[in-house]
């Protein structure tokens, strides 16, 4: 039985230990080739429905300071949450169509009946910092998916439950959950507050 | 006389104010809809052979002041000079392949013999800070095919005519030729002398 309970340990402690590897791995850019396929980066749904992102280059997977770029796919009827941010946001939408929602900032209280604008493949369209936006897969029949380019990462995210919620009552998600798990916490920037 | 004369001079009165009106659109963010279609936007090789250079998104066509995202296409053979800037860069493949070349920025007076990276569809790579680099066309038989993005636009670009050229005497090149057409001229920033 001392046996079995000693293999069971060294099982254990190898799981635990390559558990940690595996971590750290996911946020070294050591582990990864120069050039990379993008197709075999690690790609996960963040507990998010309909949703596929891989972070294609990135603050915390290769040390980038200045700019971050993702590849998310959307399923039909799935698609970002109603959000604002204050860096600065290009889409590219690679395959499939839906709906960009827009509410540019104003003096309102709440972000209001946003504007919707058709994309589809092959176009681009950029968020203005600190509008409302959300992107959504309004397709019924195939996949939407988009490059996406943030400045200043890591980003931060305030995120709304609807166009009436105010603009204070937002809910600040930082960090974002793809970079929740590489992320040490820091407090945000002041000018986030 | 004096009749054809004045349509003469109307003519050629309403073609350089319609010139001065197209250049004043290239620069303008008002002049484009919210979402773009890529594939109409201005495309222009300005003067390099084997180049299709469309600014994506861009400090100068939208008034982007953190990201700018270019879609470039190199035929066969062609490529970038031999360059190095401050700001980040991300590439990814959308097709063809070639080769890029990466010299890391080390204490010796000039870049030295260069890496050599393949680069296909679907790849993704970046640039770090000050590298000298080159991306080329080495396959014959089919275009190569790019998303570039870059941090803090306008580009600052230091030109080598070979790799052993020494560091101090790579020439800046700013504005970049497709910022030239739109970018008020100034000095660049001290960092960069």
């Amino acid at each position: 039985m001392a046996g079995t309970g000693s293999i069971f340990l060294f099982f254990f402690l190898s799981l635990l230990s390559f558990s940690a590897i595996s971590e750290a791995s996911k946020c070294s850019a050591q582990e990864f080739p120069v050039v990379r396929n993008i197709s075999e980066l690690p790609q996960n749904n963040y507990g998010r429905g309909g949703l596929a992102h891989t972070t294609v280059a990135g603050s915390l997977l290769l040390g980038l300071k200045e700019v971050e770029v993702w590849l998310q796919t959307f399923s039909p009827g799935s698609g970002t949450p109603i959000h604002r941010h204050s860096c600065e946001e290009v889409f590219v939408v690679l395959r499939g169509s839906g709906t960009m929602y827009l509410a540019p900032s104003s003096h309102e209280k709440y972000p209001g009946k946003p504007e919707e604008f058709f994309i589809f493949a092959n176009s681009t369209f950029h968020i203005p910092v600190n509008d409302v936006h959300q992107v959504r897969n309004t397709n019924e029949h195939e996949d939407l998916q988009v490059l996406v380019v943030i400045s200043r990462p890591p980003i931060k995210v305030f995120i709304y439950e609807n166009w009436s919620m105010p603009h204070t009552a937002a809910k600040l998600k930082f960090p974002y959950d793809w970079d929740e798990e590489c992320l040490e916490l820091e407090p945000p920037p002041k000018d986030e507050l």
